[in-house]
């Protein structure tokens, strides 16, 4: 693993493609060699195509490269394409470079649904990376598209997968406390959310009483056979910047004391394959025992911003439990998310 | 009802004693003859002693008025007290101004579980007003307690009566997202609060779960007979400075279509004893069809602040039905509530 | 004055013409028969093209208008156009209205510049309105345009005219912390402002450093001389929804007491012409007395949102004084402002 | 310098504390020995008397030490105390522990005016720590008070400082726009901040008309010799957690390019003394330049939140030129002002 593999982030100049290359600057196995952008930005530097909205700096060695467009020929090489596109650009141009050999680590929902594209969290359904295998005899493709969830569904599924393993999950009810930053930049805007809450987000709830059954499903010769789970979410967004918040009530098929639901998050470690890579989640599930945490202000950088939060655990007098749940949404649940998926896919020996 | 009674605002530096000041400056059937506070501030002028935060002005007839102490001999006459005590203080002095023949109409929730004293939403449950013939029975009292519940409870169970009339409430998930007046003045540090959410508000998740079965109940020879309902909740405080916000799933009884759900809200009217009174709330209940309404800051003064507001009325896939209510929290939830209440007990002629 | 003039706001959609509907509903003077948009909203009612942001309703008289093109033809016999274009529709648009014999009162900068036309707080340069006469014959017009200025410029042009009658004003420097709302709609995004402060306004130092001069200006026979007066500016945005925050050092040419600068401030009426109009602010100017006051939350509907507040006055030891004025951006700074000057147009018997 | 110097924290459960035990965990010359607070939580540990308000987790070494007085039989054989004390306690405490051989470097702003304190910046005026040689000889101590200034004098006085050595300064404007983490914690309460400004900070003008007339000043054998500056001052609390923002207009000796005033901000190094200690700023001046920078949210943790950031620079029409510095106010501003200075007191040998 001496040589680290040429990269790209497609739409770099967005929420998500800022934080991309704030988290690839020093990656140990990723080199980013090239940075797309939309038409009115192709052949500027990035700092001055860029509005950089992160608190951190943007990094030197990013400032002065050139955007290009998305497509094979203006990559640099590049051998995996980090794609923070809007949906319906990535629709066309993600199957384009899978199928010109390149592998594709996509934020974008556009093909989230497919039977042969991995929805992937790695320490939730690693061992769904298999699908690639379908994919690329499906399409007679060299490369691939692996997709990561929506954010908010990406910190729920991993509490739940961890439930799931130990007590059996039936039933879940979700309302979420989403951050400004999952609607991208300009997005939200102020007037609309100072001193406000707006109790919905086009398409999210569909997403998020989706997502989590392919997620929680199993792989077979054949695509994923869904995990027999109901699921039910309202979505909120609310006046913080980063870091979603979801409540949950879950019906469970036993009924294990607080103590045995702590020790299942706080013991929740993932399949095996995905457990030792670079951006492998530390803690993979961190309990907070506060009556009043998780909080995004105070937990969304817990464990380098990759874990997932958990806090709050009680009975629920009409399904089996309520919890909290927090992660990071444009870290675990964006950018940092397929970061970790391209990790296990080197890993699995996927990359020719 | 040509004379104004007498009345007097008990606790009225705080945020909801400014609300009661606000709100019976031009009452038609009350004058405020009396401004109690703590003992710091006992014989200051109210525009010395008060830090008002509200953004309409102090009222001019409010400034001059020295405060006095929270008893029978302090109150000028006052033959109705609208309390904003802390429950701490409330415990002590409610029954004895009670026992001294004034009318107590509280925001503290130290007696709402008492079995003979009402808890009141007038468009709700007006007819537990005869609970106060009991209570003044019981205790032989001249005087009497009245009580409004918790603000989150407020709005959530103008909605499920509307509901229960039409189609019987089984099961119901709540989970609130709470404006800061809520937590008083100076309440909640901004530093707390801004880019952040606090997942629990101490002791809000038991009111919000028990008050709407008592207001949902029977009143019978022998105080209420509670609703058979089960409630769970999850409560949040956000950044939001008045309205209270719940994202709520219920389970039904019948399983009606949406356009019929959205009927009961609109059509519902609450008892004739509640209907004609100064704050009775018009509309009762609004219904917003907008995919994302209602909103704190767009209709939290729907009806002079005295409405609820239900929208996003959709089907569930777990319980029945979901929605979202809101409601201003120190308005229809804590001084307008206790006005209404006010007026209800007065229009019965409980006054003697 | 039985009959009420037709009037038309154009560019109704946005913030400013939202808040011209807001004022218009029940005014004395003034009946709105038409309301403009642009292209893509021409043909739907005006309930279902605008993204209606006020905390009170949108008026039920306004919701079934059809929205109409901002020309002549389109406006339905009104008399007098209210204007809250963007500046570069404004520049076509408002002369030809002129030329066919309509009023413009208009909050666009696009003619404030021009030599005859009235930069107008009427509390400040009411008899500026005879520059009318000038237009009218420079340009061959029946109509006219009438301007209001940036909304910073406002609250602080209105504070130094009172300082300028009584002691003098010779140099200003302002540092403005200005509303959300004043950027328009969309406007801010949330990312850009929450947990911030963005440290310049495109354009509006400029503005903040020459309206002023005109308006405490002399008119002539050949426009309006200049006040012999120098003003240096900071502008800032804030995460404030409404109210203008400016902090000003002034020079004066007489060295007054903190006291005889606050009656200067409390006794100014401003020109007589001005003085009995229906949004003539009362007061012209309020004086807060206490340390931390005006703050926009507090202050900014002082006088329905028409009065300029003023405080914290205190002696400089560089320039002579030192003090906070405040005033409402979109009340007194836009809409409220128009409307106040078309009552100086129409009182002065301009309307043929 | 092998061996780290034991340290104390004093008031380590504020703000200030906080961010000192945030800073000190990994510092290559002090280790921390001694946490103290308040009467009500002596005897507990860290985590459990302090209610940790900072993004970045309390760290694991600080979690178990019990908090003990401020005094000197209480610190564990600490050598330095850095003191985020409240003023009217460090009033006793600091000369307490300074006549016990103890070196305080104090946030407090109790002695900032004593003729032998040093006021410090190390990049401004290190070699104001001559002082402590005047200090010690007047009231015979072996330890010492050193002070850093109030947090929104800091950023000011370092941008002063390299213009005055360039250009020479004479009149200072500053208007303040300050975070909510200046005010401590609990601090200003949500209500009284959000959606609003407050134009007033008790106490703060004078301490930002004073502070920096010393720091600029000549060390003289009997205090030091004031700098003949004339500062003017507004400060403003606004709705940010972290970095005072603060608008400047300077009339300087001479009337430089724009270029050359960015070169002496960017070129400026302060005394050799302060240039290679840990916590040297790098760099001591940033300079921004965008039409708005710099800003809060994204400027602060430039140079780990040690360096001042200066932008906008541009020519004035009433005094010289004006710009906007930003610095964060717990780190530049306190925590990490203090640690600077003790480094610099113990590269000058003082510490016996």
């Amino acid at each position: 693993m001496n040589k680290q593999i040429p990269v790209a982030v497609l739409g770099a100049n967005g929420s998500v493609g800022q934080r991309f290359i704030s988290l690839l600057g020093d990656h140990p196995l990723f080199k980013v060699v090239a940075l797309t952008a939309s038409d009115r930005s192709i052949g500027k530097k990035y700092k001055d195509a860029c509005r950089w909205i992160l608190s951190e700096k943007m990094p030197a060695w990013a400032e002065e490269i050139v955007l290009t467009p998305s497509d094979v020929n203006s990559i640099n090489g590049a051998q995996i394409c980090f794609s923070a596109l809007p949906a319906s650009e990535a629709y066309d141009i993600e199957p384009a470079l899978a199928k010109a050999g390149i592998v594709v680590c996509s934020n974008a929902s556009s093909y989230r649904r497919e039977i042969d594209v991995p929805l992937l969290l790695p320490e939730v359904n690693g061992e769904h990376i298999g699908l690639i295998t379908q994919q690329q005899r499906n399409h007679g493709w060299q490369g691939a598209i692996l997709t990561n969830p929506n954010c908010t569904s990406t910190g729920l599924t991993v509490a739940l997968k961890a439930l799931d393993d130990s007590f059996g999950v039936k039933k879940v009810m979700a309302v979420s406390l989403q951050a400004l930053s999952g609607a991208g930049y300009p997005g939200i805007p102020s007037l609309d959310v100072i001193d406000n809450v707006i109790p919905n987000i086009n398409g999210e709830e569909e997403k998020v009483e989706w997502e989590p059954l392919k997620m929680l499903g199993k792989i077979t010769d054949n695509g994923i056979k869904m995990a027999d789970i109901q699921i039910s979410a309202h979505t909120n967004r609310v006046a913080v910047i980063d870091g979603h918040t979801v409540c949950v009530n879950v019906e469970l098929a036993e009924n294990p004391t607080i103590e045995a639901v702590n020790l299942s998050f706080l013991n929740y470690r993932g399949p095996k394959i995905a457990q030792n890579l670079p951006s492998t989640p530390d803690p993979v599930i961190d309990v907070r025992y506060e009556s009043d945490r998780p909080q995004p202000k105070l937990d969304r950088f817990t464990g380098k911003g990759m874990s997932t939060v958990v806090g709050r655990v009680r009975k629920d007098t009409i399904l089996t439990l309520k919890f909290v749940v927090l992660s990071h949404n444009t870290i675990r649940g964006a950018a940092g998310g397929s970061i970790y998926n391209a990790e296990l896919f080197l890993s699995q020996g996927f990359l020719k």
